[in-house]
């Protein structure tokens, strides 16, 4: 294993630190989520959250405690069995679909899994050695992603219960009011750019080797596109009109009948969506969330525009520092993205934005050997590129080379676009 | 309504006390279930438990308390749309896929909505009127239903779970290790009978009217086919000759792959399979459980025998006690059926037994006027009859004109079989 | 075998000329078909005209003729394999729903293989023994079965190709501009009654045993139900109207999106609908063809009467004359049907009527020995009894006891409904 | 519409006469199937025969006569309805899997349609304008599209048939018995290259605009993988080897049973296939062929090489010759690549060549306007890019900047691979 690729952010974090944040991090998700809330499977691409809780903790007990810890008991030798996710190489596992059958083990059985888990990490990690770092540090990565997803399934699962529960209440969001900024366009140069994560600090597999790769001139919108704009989109008769759209697209229209984004009901005279908060009126000036690669795609099209390819998003994204609004706001709803006149806004958080590239892998790219090389080579197949981060993302998780990848027809992630156009 | 359909069965039987009873017993079954057991629904064909306590309730609510009882406040509104099942005159309702979705209202939610209903109930049986004492008598009994559906569910929810939890535990279950008895064949005489309930006591719509059948001579075994003979045609090829099926038969042995009975697994030398008692080793001379009425047909044919009719069934048990192995002996296990040289056995209880007739109206039968009318007659297109109960339904339940059905591709019931053969 | 079963209807009849004649009406039907229209399946229920003139030729060949001709020669081995049908014990088979792959062997190959067996029939039958005449006559009353699937088929793909060609063109049909006749009921006592066929002349083996039945008092109605009283079930809601259906039929109205028989177009304000004479408009005094044994139920709910279950309509069949619309009218679509007040009209012809009865065993019924076993039997599961033949059914193929099924939800057959009611 | 991207190859060629020799093309491939071959539709994916014919003569008639041709006549009104193809803007169509329902027009009617078409282009070609020019030169190129997929859904029609027509007969193919070629491979240095059509010859629009591409050094095989080593692959386990395969792959090949290419057989003790020449004998030496991409990518990673991208084909092939196994040599199967040690050899004809691209649009693309503008950019998802052509593809159709698309899973085109590797 390249050591590099997994290297952690620096030698003066302390991992064990680091390790428990994340870990907490996790458990802080489940607060509020019942037996029944943590056990229920929304669809197929979803899992239980309980399955998240499991799942997390597996990696840790399959690729570290078990190799390299002495003397380490697994907690239930079944849990293996129940909670490999696409591990081929790592046993047979519980299939996919029937992830919500799993009424026993209990969430309390899975918590105190975790805890059993975090115990071993915690000796193993005292003078752990480089590649026992490295594999701990990217189990942390996987247990963020799997926040993420955490988030987004149990968003789904709600959504379909005709009660609407609101996965957080509190204080009430106010919505604005106001219209979005006006759409700026920044223009970036030709020439050659360098892309892909260095080797200096975490990155996953997917996002090296770094390498050149070649521009031409662009331009891009100085914030993603708002749901005000989306409203105009549907209005204007975009999801009518077969000329704007990709075959696929067309044919995913049609038969699952999509007439605005995921979640979005028109009711009481207006457009109002489940969000984690409830269901909710749709916030005008925020960045439109829950839609397909293919309507975006539709969308760029009709406003005589384009999606970003991932080369050009992450030319623009070097230059920025990473900050926005993530998971860590506690907000979980995208935000209008204010003032992106001078520079573009909301490249990191909000929205995940919907790239024009296929997931595939960096010229030079060579997976891992062994059982942690199925981690993400073998989806380099029928995905999309997306960028950025959301509002369901940990803080600190995602980077400029950051790359998330998800079949074109999703719409359970925080999925959303930016425009960009060709530059003279 | 006819009031002889739904009179309780005599006048001196204290109503109030009735339902407690059958209420409780819904709430005894599920004891041990965790929230999440609760909740999850495994198969289009069955329903949550949770679904199950709530239904029955909202059977009360819809069709008692809300047109009867002055003043009375429904517990939610949501819950009527939330848990009505199938009565399309009672407005709209959840799909039936879909409940397994409802993670909220909780189990607590659903008990106290239980505790309110039986509130009302309590007062509304007051010097109940003839109509509500028939109303009331039907919903207990269709909670029995119910509660025999929330037993075969959970055993179909555990048994998709690779680690195989039990419903009950308890003291060992003795496996008989010796032979089934050898089977008898028991003649009636052919002629006309009268089949049907009579209108002196509770029965649904579908058992009535009364009417004269026309038998020829028949013979029917004295037990239910047993354990150790369905081995005997697993081994002599029973799933493997399509001569033994019918079309329809075949084609989903083929499609399903199916081998032997539902739950059934062959695992360390024996057939063992998923019981609510846990992983079991097969009784061999207990009767055969969870078949479909395809293969109860093809081992009537392999037999040189064939199904009863519903007509000969009820011949049959009109002259015997209804006694036998039911869900209040607790054991919700089919028991070995001794004794049947002398008399019939296990007529009752254990399994129910799939005959050779459609459910089909019976002369004369009109459906009831109304939305409570939508109750069996809907039902009589492409299922097939069962008869006798078995030990998962509730005491009391059955009876010697209780028609049960089901599609005849289903096998998560308690299904068994009793052959029967024509006589000279 | 018992020979009864399959008996000529009378030793003066010549066989051969009957073989021959039956022989030459498959023939005929496809006069006017290409080799297009012969060779393609427009759904799995339906077989090309192409395989029906095969199959009816294997089932000679490998029933007759290679167990029974000295010396006989197979005209093409494997034919065997791609025109059985649904023989299991005859050997593999080709998959049902791939039979219109079959571009080779050509249409002048099957007429070939059709003069063939032709010609090894014509020797066999020279001096036949008992054995062979009841087989080849079963087979040609097998083979006008399929001549009337021949049409039924061919209309189905007709009517899938936009340009909606006419099956047979010829002098314009006149459409009945009058009211069909008012609907008089004819009442039947009740009492023991006996049906099924007699021993002395050819039948099906589910028709027999002939045995007694039990009636109620009923009354028939003088004839089928019109287009014009279908017309009036549609503008009263009968298609969105959930109480009148059965469960399944309302989900498969739901599913199928079904607002009125199969072929039924509203185009330039009338109701109109493709037939084996093209596409013509809706003939208000003819019977409703083309519905469900679903929708059949449904309109006589709305009608506040029932189907007549077979029993009652055999009771009622027994008194008239085989005589009616079949196919040797060269009609090919059903007719008003006139006169009904002094008696029944219609039984016979125009519609296969539709009964309350599932397709099951008579008392007694036993399945013959060997392949020719699969004839009937297998199929007595999921399908419900149709009686009386149509204007697609060969003029002498039915008779009072003639019992035709399919499934209730099937209706590319010549199917409608008479209704029946209780009688005091 | 830009004039380049339909521009002739020069001027100084008869159009009239390059016309009359790509139609002509068309009807010398149906010679020899019958009306029933030319009709049937044997998959989603395919289309019958007639309608290829058809379906090309309609895109004259749309967008050159009726546009163009005054006081044309069309053949037909309704053959636009039922040979459109995809242009959404050119109006309804008839669904793509209801193609095999046509039986009429008749294959007859469809060549008279074709004869028309031709006489109104004859008409419109002389003196024609640059638009028209261009515009037809399109069609010619469309229409050869189409004559291979004619070929690959004749086979695929042919390959349903149990007895296994040969599409065209003749001499014995000799089989190959020596091995093939030993792989060599040919390295190429990175740096800057151009790709994509230039604007000087005809070019589809998904060619352009020629770019900059960066190249890093790699390495391409001397010739295509051939059957010998894909053998190699089937018997070292490479059907059953998680490891080696993207996700969706082994996803499909479970669902799907893959256990070799599409078409082969294992009968007889040896390799065989169904191919354009009948069923025949697997040739060692040739390309393998009939593989979805996800078996190519497989292959090279059991291989320890990869797929070459887009670009390395297109700059390894702009030094080639464009020679080659079309399908004007008459073979119709892939040929043993000898002799290439000194050079690359095959890169055109035999087999598509798999590569590791995504179709998606050039940097600069613009879709044309307008209805033709449906013509590649509306694909640009979910399908993986082909080079080279195929034993099927019309001699003179292809280029080095030619570029195929299909979905990763599809296998009845002429699809193989040659491998690629990254050199230092």
């Amino acid at each position: 294993m390249e050591q590099n690729r997994f290297a952690r952010a620096g030698s003066d974090q302390d991992l064990s630190a680091h390790f428990a944040m994340v870990r907490g991090a996790t458990d802080a998700l489940c607060l509020g989520l019942s037996e029944a809330d943590a056990v229920v499977q929304s669809m197929e691409d979803a899992s239980p959250a309980k399955w998240h809780m499991a799942h997390t903790s597996w990696f840790f007990e399959a690729f570290l405690l078990e190799p390299h810890l002495p003397n380490y008991q697994p907690f239930n030798l079944a849990f293996s069995y129940l909670f490999n996710s696409y591990y081929e190489g790592a046993g047979e596992r519980h299939a996919r679909p029937r992830r919500g059958m799993i009424t026993r083990p209990s969430l309390e059985d899975v918590r105190a899994y975790r805890r059993h888990v975090d115990e071993g990490m915690s000796a193993l990690l005292q003078g752990a050695d480089p590649e026992t770092t490295a594999l701990a540090t990217l189990g942390l990565h996987h247990e963020q992603q799997h926040q993420e997803l955490l988030l987004t399934d149990i968003l789904h699962l709600f959504a379909q219960n005709p009660i609407r529960p609101a996965y957080r209440g509190g204080e009430p969001l106010a919505v604005t009011t106001t219209q979005p900024d006006p759409l700026d366009w920044h223009r970036f140069d030709g020439g050659l750019c360098d892309i892909g994560a260095d080797s200096k600090s975490f990155h996953f597999d997917c996002e090296s080797p770094r390498h050149h790769a070649l521009l031409r001139p662009f331009e891009l919108a100085s914030r993603a596109v708002t749901n005000a704009e989306w409203i105009e989109f549907i209005e204007d008769g975009g999801y009518t009109t077969p000329a704007l759209w990709l075959s696929d697209g067309w044919t995913t229209v049609q038969s699952e009948g999509w007439t605005a984004p995921l979640y979005w009901v028109h009711e009481d005279g207006a457009w109002q969506s489940m969000t984690l908060r409830g269901f909710q009126p749709v916030d005008l000036a925020a960045p439109v969330c829950h839609i397909s690669q293919y309507e975006a795609d539709a969308f760029a099209s009709w406003a005589g525009a384009r999606l970003p390819t991932e080369v050009e998003w992450e030319r623009a994204a070097a230059d920025q520092t990473v900050t926005g609004n993530f998971a860590s706001s506690g907000r979980l709803r995208p935000r209008p993205q204010r003032g992106g006149a001078a520079s573009l806004v909301g490249l990191f958080g909000d929205v995940w934005e919907w790239t024009a590239s296929a997931f595939l892998p960096y010229p030079g790219f060579v997976p891992l050997e062994g059982t942690v090389g199925e981690y993400n080579g073998k989806f380099m197949s029928g995905q999309m590129v997306l960028r950025g981060g959301s509002c369901a993302t940990p803080g600190g998780h995602v980077r400029a080379s950051y790359r998330n990848f998800f079949q074109p027809e999703k719409r359970w992630q925080f999925s959303g676009l930016r425009l960009a156009r060709d530059a003279s």
